[in-house]
């Protein structure tokens, strides 16, 4: 194959500078205010996926945000890869601890990223990583060195749970259809330690709200009479975890998979400071389930966190109100073999029964996802592996990851393919905070590893 | 004396304009935003002084908002009567549960008050209880009936904790001096029942931050190994009652004030109806500390509610973020005894003594106050009493409220005179909540009733 690395180094300024256009359109999926801002970014993937060498490209109406797919078929009897990403970045909210503005990408220099790193929104989850298949395809068809047959289905709502993906999979089975699917939407140990991701958890994702009297109340005349909901909303989420951290949703752990002494043997193998981990992170200690390592609480066991939570007076200065609601969301990352479905109902039924009688609750699902687990012995991996090997001079090591695709999982019911998770992001990235940023070198060397799984996935599978 | 009466009924509508301009000025003390408009209401108080009789009226500058100060001396011999109120309100939050805009007064007849109730921030408290003196002034003077010396002081920060009232009494003793306080910013049982609040609950509050790691994070890649802020707070709140709602604070019981058996029955005797109550604020059961009714917790007991609770993403939709911080803004009532700042002190300590080492704590105090207790067998309390028989043909009900006037018991402690509290709020006037109103019979009964208040305190004080 030819030099994937020498292209790369050539066009280095514009990789960037397309990243860039891309980084500047704030296409928040969560906020209807941004619905034009979704559909410039929609029709920007297309025009670069025809650019970068696609037959086709089209942009495809769903009841929600559209999803572009881009195709080029070169021989109906050899493999087909589809490359699923996702347009769409999270809210940047919290704005003031931005040190740039979220849309506004800059690129600066780092301790771990001398080469400089890109400074936005979605910089790497996930236009900057969907954008390096972009550009792996552009190496390729420029090259003469498309093995095989490529698709695109780059969404724009997997930061609000891919709601209309499954329906959109579903009506096109035959479009879609392929032997592999190959998504970067996750991270590596370190640039280093290359590491492919062979695990995701699920997601339960729950808006709770908690009302008590008819209109907020003076904290003085009814305190300590009627029933404070934030009070109690603080009452009812303390008492969803106990002393151990385990969860007390009754049948929470039901199917959680247990893993054997062996497996976590291996995984307490991967390089892990838990010194540097608490220093990074700026925290005294690390805190979760008793009886696991910091690395299996945020990977193989279930978590419930709360994202989100509101309620009286939250401006300046002080009010002695009782308010008459508080809010909060609730998120549970699930392991495999839980339902996302199941317990989503377990929590919603244990969250009101708990409710005392002086108030009233109610659970809105939001969104959810299943857990999924890629087996490391199939072809799709293997060809990964080698494609590390060939770039990074190493072979990479499997990962379980703590994050969640809820959509993952339905990819391999629908599509009867395999998922390849080919992470290039960092843990310090950042992604879904302020400052979310994705390393330059990692961009590139995405763009130089890519195309190699091409060519291994297209021999090993002949 | 000439007809009160007579004159409110001659005056009315001059009467509801003037209070109806007043209540247009947004005078929001916690918001430094409105001050210019702080600064408005100050200078149309000292005018409307000076239209009523005052003699002398002038804009005393604090070092936070400024307090009006206005005076009419008949005869240094004779008592005199402060009048203390302020004109400042509480932020109106939330906005979108007005039914008409909080800075727009309307007049809207309701169940209760056939005859209308003005409907705007500060109708109630205190704007339009303040006033009712100012108008009963313009009665006396106009009408020859002023018997004794009157002072009006009315400030600017009662919503904000009276920061700076203490250092203007301090400096001012010589011009506040006087035989009597009277203040008109509580309530009363209904328009049937009159009564004189005879103890106020004390104020501790208090702001707390919980900070986790050094930015917010994803919640999939640590979910379950770094403490999550707002799981900590939601559990070091619910941690402050117990399963009887006791405050489980170290000390904070100790000088809490308990009422015999004999008292306890004579309180039990006040008219209140458990399922009137419930019905009106549309809860299907009341909520608080074992061992007390209803009417006791809201007046005699310690209460500790959240006031306003926030962290993470608020906004629209999902986003799986574990925060770097929560907040919230808590606020303990306190019964006579009970020193606001060792409660403070004990809150601040426990707080923190409780937060797991994978956090940090601040506690921010924010304000607060004494409680306070009236005998009722002194001349201000027996004048009072008498000037509600003359207006509503029945003797008032001595009542502790358990709302807080911090400052009251500075008073005493600074002047040396008693106060006394001739409220003509009810309790469905929804102060410091949306729809805020004044019932307009209450408004125009208070001015009514007042200059009997004068009569009789002078002539009982000879």
């Amino acid at each position: 194959m030819k030099d994937s690395k020498k292209y790369v180094e050539e066009n280095k300024d514009r990789f960037l500078n397309e990243l860039i256009d891309l980084l500047k359109i704030p296409s928040i999926s969560a906020d209807p205010a941004y619905k034009n801002d979704m559909l410039t970014t929609a029709e920007a993937v297309k025009e670069q996926l025809l650019a970068a060498g696609c037959d086709k490209a089209e942009i495809c109406e769903t009841p929600g945000h559209p999803v572009v797919y881009g195709e080029k078929i070169i021989d109906k009897d050899l493999p087909t890869v589809l490359v699923y990403g996702h347009y769409d970045v999270q809210p940047p909210d919290p704005l003031d601890l931005w040190n740039s503005p979220p849309f506004e990408p800059v690129i600066k220099e780092t301790e771990i990223h001398p080469e400089g790193a890109i400074y936005a929104r979605g910089a790497c989850d996930d236009k900057g990583q969907m954008y390096m298949h972009v550009k792996a395809l552009e190496f390729m068809t420029k090259n003469d060195e498309l093995p095989c047959n490529v698709k695109f289905m780059i969404e724009g709502e997997e930061e609000v749970g891919s709601e209309h993906l499954g329906w959109f999979i579903e009506n096109n089975k035959e479009k879609l259809a392929n032997d592999v699917i190959l998504i970067s939407d996750t991270g590596m140990i370190s640039k280093d330690t290359p590491s492919i991701t062979t695990g995701l958890r699920g997601l339960s994702y729950v808006e709770v709200e908690v009302t008590g009297p008819n209109r907020d109340l003076h904290s003085g005349l009814y305190g300590g009479a009627v029933a404070n909901p934030i009070n109690i909303l603080s009452k009812m989420i303390a008492s969803l975890t106990d002393g151990n951290n385990h969860i007390s949703i009754p049948g929470f752990y039901d199917k959680v998979e247990e893993l054997g002494e062996e497996e976590r043997k291996k995984m307490a193998e991967a390089p892990f400071s838990e010194e540097e981990y608490r220093k990074k992170l700026g925290i005294k200690d690390t805190y979760g389930e008793a009886g696991f390592t910091t690395t299996e609480r945020a990977s193989i066991r279930p978590t419930l966190d709360v994202n989100g939570i509101w309620g009286g007076y939250i401006g300046e200065g002080a009010k002695t109100v009782l308010p008459a609601k508080a809010f909060a969301k609730i998120s549970m990352r699930l392991v495999p073999n839980q339902d996302w479905k199941e317990i989503t109902r377990l929590f919603k039924e244990h969250f009101e029964s708990i409710a005392p009688d002086a108030v009233s609750v109610e659970v809105k699902p939001h969104h959810g996802g299943q857990g999924y687990v890629t087996p490391i012995d199939n072809v799709g991996y293997q060809a990964a592996s080698k494609a590390y090997e060939e770039t990074f001079g190493k072979t990479p090591i499997p990962q379980r990851s703590g994050g969640s695709i809820p959509i993952v999982s339905l990819f391999e019911k629908e599509l009867k393919s395999k998922i390849i998770l080919m992470g290039f992001g960092l843990d310090t990235d950042a992604i879904h905070s302020p400052n979310e940023h994705f390393g330059v070198w990692n961009y590139l060397k995405g763009i130089e590893t890519i195309p190699w799984f091409y060519k291994y996935f297209t021999e090993m599978s002949k």
